[in-house]
């Protein structure tokens, strides 16, 4: 099937997908750490990168504008006189020691796109606008998805009370920026002005290196649940307690972090993860008494999850049981799934099937602003592969080809869904 | 079968008992601490107890006098004109935070027994001598046994030059507190002038308690290999990388733990604990890069200990192999089991025959001055029960019964080693 004609050619989008790794480049130097990318919500650093972007944004066409929040918009118009919106976009902050592919990389691929359209002189039945939300990784305030939750109407106005690590409010730091605290509710988008929101991201896992693929249609955005586990048992002289007398709380986490590894293992999609673990009193001699665990399950669907984890809890009473020791159960926090749009993600899935060959589906195990946009319109996501699965750290790279890949996608998606209006 | 003439009656016994637990009492507030029982080489606390000591073993008819450094010694002279002497006693020290019984037992209700003999006009074809030792516990140079090493010629020199917390040297300790740093060497005892040595302790562990016994005849004093085990995988976001592509080091450091826990059970008499455990980067949202354990093993014969540690480290290799990770095994410790004489333990267990009746055998998982001491006599040793298996701890204590039976005990095994002499 031959490629959209709006879409570029091989040898154009190779040249667009250097100009994206470019500005890669130019972005990941704007940080306000020195030696290493870090990039916080309203921070000066953060004022740099939106106006260099705004500065690619405007070259591409677009009438550029921040809001309340300091998320940064480039809009470049349609043809139709009420015309609904295609949003598209990524998020500019960054984490501490940061790479320079997540986030930027899915705002650069749509202002290249758009770019090109304006290049070629394409017109569509609705308005483009690129998104660069000013905080996806709530590194300054823990608190994540500020810029999406402000266009979804979920951003908590208390929040504005938070202090950073220097003793500044979210307020305080919204307005050192430009923003305007008092203009948050009312930057809060019309859902049916809304055609949809689509985001290339990096992948942030191996995935689609396994598979070959250079991109990937994300089906879900995981939910998370995350618990904390502690096994109480009784310390003692690990020489003179025979093994028959005892009641070692670690030996009681060992089969624990068996267990969720065999069961994730078992049931397609999901993923459990013991990160943290500690013994006490923690003495090579001494048998341990109480041990703690962390627990992190995730999978794409709610029902699955939530039955995992009815099952992990199921396993730790009964080997509590077993071993009479006491147990602590404690469900720190839960976060639901979010599929994508059935109707956008096949169109990507089609437009991935024209430009690469082979189409993957897979979840997000991580978290994205699509998560929070899907709750004023239909989302869908684009994976580029990402060398060794390796994100949030400096060497977190996409390649060329990749790039050129996902610019080819999105192109042509933006032309499949201008024929389909 | 009637108890042996010379050993106290049932009352008298428990007059004993009770001046034994007095006197507990008395050792147990002298403290360098205040609040707590602490007690360390050659520190005003160990002048006097030794003073305290001393006195008590006047009074039990015995001649006193401290050797090069610092142990205590009370004589009571046999008949014999070229005599050679049973050696009885325990340690004086503590560790810190300690409880009254751990050591201090040992020398009460040894010289106890002797001042039975001499108040019921007994004399022997040998000498008994009763040691308080100075060190057992390795508190304030940690090196344990400074004590029984010096009797047993095992004293390293080089030590003298060990500085404590304070920069007190050990020479200027042993100074201060009346010893001679330059006579030790000479403080060596004569293998051929020893007829065994026979410690009284408390178990320091459930054994005991668990059969429902008063008292026990140790078989041997284990020996303990130490271990470190890094797992080496591949850290990782515990919410994009699948289970299939993961390698966790702490799912392999849980098999490790478990197939310790599994061995040990399944080879009467052996321990094996894993008392230390740390995931690395410990996140709970970060798969751990690596693992780092402990291990402790234990048996009363060096074979089944070696053999277990050998087992163990093939089983990591495996482990390790299949699960495509790295894997560190450093060998940290090894001291060698040291079984008690077979003679004198038969002789103990007879007398703990005709006073308690049912005879447990049971090995000592903690180290004892006992061990060091049989490199120069036969040594043997009775083990008296411990509270909830608790020592080291200022809860630690065996009860009035107990050692009244200790002493009954042990004045009937001193009849009868008189008998067979």
């Amino acid at each position: 099937m031959p490629s959209s004609p709006s879409a570029p050619g091989v040898q154009v989008k190779r040249e667009l997908a250097a100009g994206v790794m470019e500005r890669i480049e130019t972005l990941g130097s704007i940080s306000e750490e020195p030696g290493r990318l870090t990039r916080t919500f309203c921070s000066p650093a953060m004022r740099r990168a939106n106006d260099c972007v705004a500065g690619w944004m405007q070259e591409a066409g677009m009438e550029t504008r921040e809001d309340a929040i300091g998320n940064l918009f480039g809009r470049y118009p349609g043809t139709a006189p009420k015309e609904k919106t295609l949003l598209l976009g990524s998020h500019l902050d960054t984490v501490r020691d940061a790479g320079r592919f997540d986030g930027p990389l899915g705002v650069l691929v749509a202002i290249t796109c758009v770019r090109h359209l304006r290049q070629t002189g394409t017109r569509l039945p609705f308005a483009v606008e690129v998104a660069g939300f000013s905080d996806e990784e709530g590194v300054r305030y823990q608190t994540t998805y500020l810029g999406s939750k402000v266009l979804a109407g979920q951003f908590r106005k208390e929040d504005l009370q938070l202090k950073d690590a220097s003793g500044v409010t979210m307020a305080e730091a919204i307005r050192q920026f430009g923003g305007k605290p008092d203009g948050i509710a009312a930057a809060r988008r019309d859902p049916s002005r809304l055609l949809g929101y689509v985001e290339v991201h990096i992948e942030q896992g191996p995935v689609l290196e396994q598979k070959g693929l250079g991109v990937g249609v994300v089906t879900a955005i995981a939910g998370q649940t995350r618990a904390r586990v502690t096994f109480l048992g009784q310390a003692g002289h690990a020489g003179t307690t025979p093994m028959d007398l005892r009641h070692d709380a670690l030996c009681a986490a060992a089969e624990f972090v068996l267990e969720a590894e065999r069961l994730a293992k078992a049931r397609p999609g999901l993923v459990a993860t013991v990160g943290q673990i500690e013994a006490r009193p923690g003495a090579s001699n001494v048998i341990p008494g109480e041990a703690r665990l962390s627990l992190d399950v995730r999978h794409a669907l709610n029902e699955t999850r939530d039955r995992a984890i009815a099952d992990l809890e199921a396993f730790v009473r009964q080997r509590a049981l077993e071993r009479k020791l006491g147990l602590e159960w404690v469900l720190v926090q839960s976060t639901g799934a979010v599929s994508c749009d059935q109707h956008l993600s096949d169109l990507l899935a089609e437009s991935v099937g024209r430009c690469q060959g082979a189409v993957a589906r897979l979840p997000s195990g991580a978290g994205h602003d699509a998560a929070v946009l899907s709750a004023i319109a239909p989302v869908a996501m684009l994976f580029v592969r990402c060398k060794g699965g390796l994100s949030h750290h400096p060497d977190e790279v996409a390649s060329l080809e990749d790039t050129a890949m996902a610019i080819s996608v999105l192109s042509d998606f933006i032309s499949s869904l201008a024929r389909s209006h």
